[in-house]
């Protein structure tokens, strides 16, 4: 790398699973708007197509009007040539096929396991943790071996289980776990703030927010905008949507959307608990107990949220795919502008261009007291020159502290029982997973079904 | 206190709900053949008769052929004077009477919640912590008073929340609580060593255990008879129980006993986990998902252990005081001969007497590393002369964490709640309690219901 | 408070000691150019006259041309009137006078112990301390009656030992200690920059450190200056002027300046032990052992630093009394433009108007693990809305934290020492403290003379 | 390993170091003398002469009349024979010979710097530790290729850094530290009792005492027999001997003995701190300030102990090779009868056969929760059937925390420095070390000519 005239230059940045339609051009937007780094990303996917499509369209990027810096974008035959010399690296794999993800998430209907998500904790979950831990396993030690001295960020579910095996594969790793939930609630949180105290706020980064927990089970114990306190108006704002749900639109579209929701489930919890559970409605409702709002599908319209079906995921695909091979014969414009996502912004900080305080999912070394050091949590850090540090958060109160830490343990088992290769410790842990609500024998059948539906990424194991 | 010729003279120990007719007999047999001690025990009870009838009952014992040394037994007017001066203190109270752990009880079951034992965790544990916990503060605050530097000994249940208030209410007091659980769990395995490996142990103390957990939820992560793993045995018990069940008697006494069981539960735990649980299988089953033991009654009986009615310890009680009376009257035979229970050992070790390693109930100084510090655990300590120190027992298995910590989080809720008289709090946890399989609304009813019926005892309490 | 157009106005600060001459008069200059912020600052100091003055002097701030907003200065006959309802708490006082200093510093002389300053630690920062603790028990306590929720900023000295006072004193107060030492070293860094690299930075803020220890001992385990790492360029900078000292202006002004440095210490800490001293020499040299650089003035000279006297401090307050009292009858001009510190950037970043990474003192909350859990170190935390949360900074090296535990025990002793008003105690760490090179009858000898001298303000000790 | 009629049999022992002359027939007479344990045991050293001497003398113990079991000894070629299916491993080498140590102990004496012993800390332990850890990591991996399980018990010294190395080296080792110097001090407190509470005591083991620190520099506590607290009887013993001196024999032997002591460097640390000081007086003096006790040869004489000539050891080996050929040849006698020491009662404590509560070198879990986790700490430790588990011990008292702390840093440093084979890490240790009062340049001219002087056994490091 070199700086010059307030710009860093010449930095390499490895993308794994550069074949991603989404979260690669998300990046693409973000870095040619970006004016003081510029440099080369080397894109890794298992699918060379896939990234040599997108290695088309990234340089495509440069010639648009938008562009204020210069990318090289390259497809890479390994793994070693994407990651050799990267100065930072970003990983964002599917690990198996929707057809593997269909069985995590609709398999386990039958037996009457609702999943509004699937990929994070629970039946689903671990059965797609299996899958991703080996594979998450080579990259650590790609990384070790390639650039041990990179910054590494991943996008992949479960965030959690990924970050904590890249740590445990090689300890001196320099990685951290984006997600974008509480974004989300902080979107909420504006709303509050608009409707009950006649506040505007532009952008949902000046609402400051302590955000404790896990990935996708985060909470919110302090949010201030300028020096006003906004849990008052989160209260109102429960008040008045508890029943009725919330929605920006006026046909309340969480009905017609498979990611929307009418927030009822965020509400209910404030009111249990008094802090603001702070991702989607479909997350948070998987790490309650079953009865609470994924009994039935009935429920979960109760609840005004959607049970995400993986063939939505699949169409979508589809259609990512054909706009990324329109894209690549010029057929249709390049989406421009910024993506709402920090992955850039990180970068620059970590480049020294910009300080940022951020939540972030590192390996808990006392920043969250009363959860076990080592085990991966979602907290604010500080991201300065060449640095992430966890800032100390205080303990998890005690009332939604149960909720969180049986996650941390079902999902902890879970990755020493992957890398263990040990399926009897996982099942272990399996047959106590959130939503799980079956008697031993019949949740052990359930678990081998799942297990015979996407054993083809299961070789690792002695199965 | 005096030493002279082997023998501490001049003890005083103040014994607080010294109307109890069970423990109280117990102490008062295992003193009386201890030859190196000897002293006072003032008893204090709201019931002063009952406490009047106990000091009958342990002078007399002094007259026994089995006495060794003589204690005088004194009833008090107050509890400043059965503490003042005291070098221990031994809490066995029940709080409020049988009338209330009746609603504790069996209120829930109209819901559909049947608890085994109902006096720990869960719905019925809550409501006895909120009758409790303002008891255990008076006492921490009159020991602070009278017997600052006294070793406390409590019996008392829920046993973890009544230790931490006594904690959270004097920081400095030297208090430890004592369960025998794990005593028989002990036995069983010297039933599995008997079966299985040919070897008659004589006395369940020279099991070593490693001990684990929190108060009747207690694991044994490594037992050994000599230089022998205990483990292996205890897998060939549990594949040749787990179906039908051990009973030491023939006629599986557990269809007939309202405490004994068939270790079913803790067969069924060791087979999940790989790690043994260490108590009776009714408080086990009530620390587990709902679904696993305690769905309904034909599940209990499944399981081969029993649902202990109150009307039964009611009948009991009356029983026991009859019998007392008898004693006081000079109509019947005092029992004599050792206990089992460890009280009188511990109180040895702390005079220097002897040393002892046992489990007991103390503040988390980080003993068990992944539970938060200052909650209270149960784990093995070091007795020696003025002193109880936890031994360093390691993060609990990462598979029963969940289990463990989620009722951690509860009990230290409640206790949280109940300090600051904030029922709203308590019922945070209430709702999401051991064994809690009820929606919201319905939850908030049978909290009512419940409150309700102990009112009398919630006189502190806004309500 | 109010927040309206972009502004926080109707904020009260009080100012504990705001007879300083120094420190508020910056305060004044800050606050008056921060055209977000306004309110009233209320002043209370012992010597009333002082504050009066301050008060007119601050009033006519708002006259100035650099004037972009408005604050109210008043005067307060008490503390209480000055802190009752604020939002902000400044500490900023001189415990005793400077003939107690002189005792402090100069009395030692006469056994053969120098001191370059002598308020931190060592004998002369102890005996400070026995003066200041019982007055900051005082401060926290009517913090704690009159404004629990302020956010409290501590200047005064020792300042370990009076952050770590105001927390024992109140728990929940909401306080951290700010020192512009650091600011010195990373403008060393610019230098080494400049002059190695042929990069100029024209802000300290551009230099990104991570700092760790205790106040007036801290360290610099990493320095970034955007992607480039500073280490190997003060490397060069050590090996340039590890001899020769190094000085920014031709004339070697250390020898004519009673607060300026060679960096000779800061170099040679630098061999030792690869990390960067980041303090004053003249405080750097206090915590190391006796024969490194301050067995005797010729010694300290050949380091290259000063043994600032009592006697100049004496002189400079008259100085800026004078100066004052000319400020007061308009004779002279008030100086204007940003003075560098801190104090205003952190008031805005706690009211949500920016964010803030910075160096500050603080409780051990685990920050660094390898200290104890609640004594007061200084490292980096991020300052946000109503938030101050060190950041994780990682064991301190093992090679240099001998020499920082050993402070760390001394002032922990004196503090434990003080609030117990127990002098043998304080006396134990007095024997063994910075700099300290008598045999124990000597060092009894000194103490006692030393106490004698201040003990005008030792009257809650039993002398 | 076979247990069978309460006798455990078929133990392997394997002796690493089992030249030595001194603790291997202590072992021995040990081991004939207990009834239930029996075995063999192997006996590796680099001189392979000594071992086989000590065979056959070993082997002799089963013809004595105090035999009460049998043990086969044997002397083997290779470690990994000896250690190949060991169930016990007992460390006890001397790094280098006592040329090393002659130059470890009076190269720096012609610098200034006197050394009572030489080889725990300080400029001669440093040395001695860069010898001796390179050999530790040979043994651990050793122990991890062939007996991975075992348990393994380590003599030599430096102790804490010994014990650091194998933990290091493998994590997962079941290693304790033993020293028998707290056992002195214990004999020093039954004195106390018997003199001013005449009270005599037969074994130093019903001194019941809570040990914290570090090897050589254990303190204690509290310390009570039956339940009467000594420290009372312990000041009264220093008000009378702290300037006289103690001395069992009326000749003040410690003028005539290398080892002996007068105590007074104990009662002057209890003077000071408050706390008792428990190891011997020579050992003390070295962790403390060099004006303290061991600035001169004429200091050490006032303080009435000795500085060890290693001269004196020389003679010392030559008599106990003398002595042990004679034992060879059957020209003299057997030396029979219990050792003091506590190897054997160790083994049969993890052998299930007692319990055993005892102070053993371990690494920090929390233990003393103000020192580093993961440094060697010297504690007391539950010894039970296949457990050695440390007891929760406390904070160090904060007063003498930074003696402590100070030394913890050292030996760490050290011990990654020499496992990196940095010898300049190492000198930064060095030249801040105990005792140590020379400048940089001095420093580094005497610890150039140390290691010259042992650079024979530092053919790892690049010289």
């Amino acid at each position: 790398m070199k700086f010059e005239n307030g710009k860093v230059s010449e930095i390499k940045i490895a993308y794994v699973g550069g074949g991603s339609r989404n979260w690669a051009h998300l990046l693409m937007r973000d870095l040619i708007e970006t004016e003081d780094i510029a440099g080369t990303v080397a894109l890794y996917d298992i699918n060379k197509k896939a990234a040599e499509d997108n290695a088309i369209i990234g340089n495509k990027y440069n010639y648009t009007e938008n562009a204020k810096t210069h990318w090289d974008y390259i497809a890479t035959d390994t793994i070693d040539e994407a990651l050799s010399g990267a100065n930072f690296v970003i990983i964002s794999i599917l690990p198996g096929t929707f057809d593997e993800m269909e069985s995590d998430v609709h398999t386990p209907e039958k037996y009457g396991i609702y999943q509004s998500v699937g990929d994070t904790a629970g039946v689903g979950g671990i059965i797609r943790a299996l899958r991703t831990i080996p594979m998450f396993e080579v990259i650590a030690k790609a990384i070790e071996k390639n650039c041990p001295d990179a910054w590494v960020i991943n996008y992949t579910n479960p965030m959690t289980m990924c970050v904590r095996t890249l740590y445990k594969t090689f300890p001196k790793i320099k990685a951290f776990g984006c997600c974008h939930e509480v974004f989300g609630t902080q979107k909420v949180l504006m709303t509050a703030l608009k409707e009950f105290a006649g506040i505007t706020v532009d952008d949902r980064r000046e609402i400051k927010t302590l955000v404790t927990g896990v990935n996708h089970f985060t909470w919110i114990t302090q949010a201030t905008y300028k020096n006003i306190d906004i849990f008052p108006y989160y209260e109102k704002f429960c008040q008045k949507y508890g029943d009725i749900g919330y929605s920006e639109n006026i046909d309340k579209n969480w009905l017609n959307n498979h990611f929307a929701c009418g927030q009822k489930v965020k509400i209910d919890l404030f009111k249990r608990y008094g802090v603001i559970a702070a991702a989607g409605d479909r997350h948070l409702a998987e790490f309650c107990p079953n009865n609470w709002y994924l009994k039935n599908p009935e429920q979960v319209k109760e609840w005004c949220f959607a049970l995400t079906p993986v063939s939505y995921r699949k169409q979508e695909l589809k259609n990512q795919i054909k706009h990324s091979e329109e894209l690549v014969r010029g057929e249709c414009e390049l989406t421009v502008g910024n993506s709402g996502e920090e992955g850039v912004m990180q970068i620059r900080a970590l480049l020294g261009l910009c300080d940022l305080t951020t939540n972030v999912n590192l390996p808990n070394f006392g920043q969250i007291p009363n959860l076990p050091i080592g085990v991966v949590v979602e907290t604010n850090a500080s991201f300065r020159a060449n640095e992430v540090s966890p800032v100390f958060t205080g303990n998890l109160p005690s009332n939604i502290y149960p909720l969180i830490a049986r996650v941390v343990g079902e999902q902890e088992t879970v990755v020493e029982g992957a890398m263990e290769r040990n399926l009897e410790k996982v099942f272990g842990a399996f047959a106590n997973s959130n939503q799980m609500n079956l008697d031993l024998p019949t949740a052990k059948k359930l678990f081998d079904e799942m297990i015979e539906n996407t054993k083809k990424y299961l070789t690792d194991y002695n199965i």
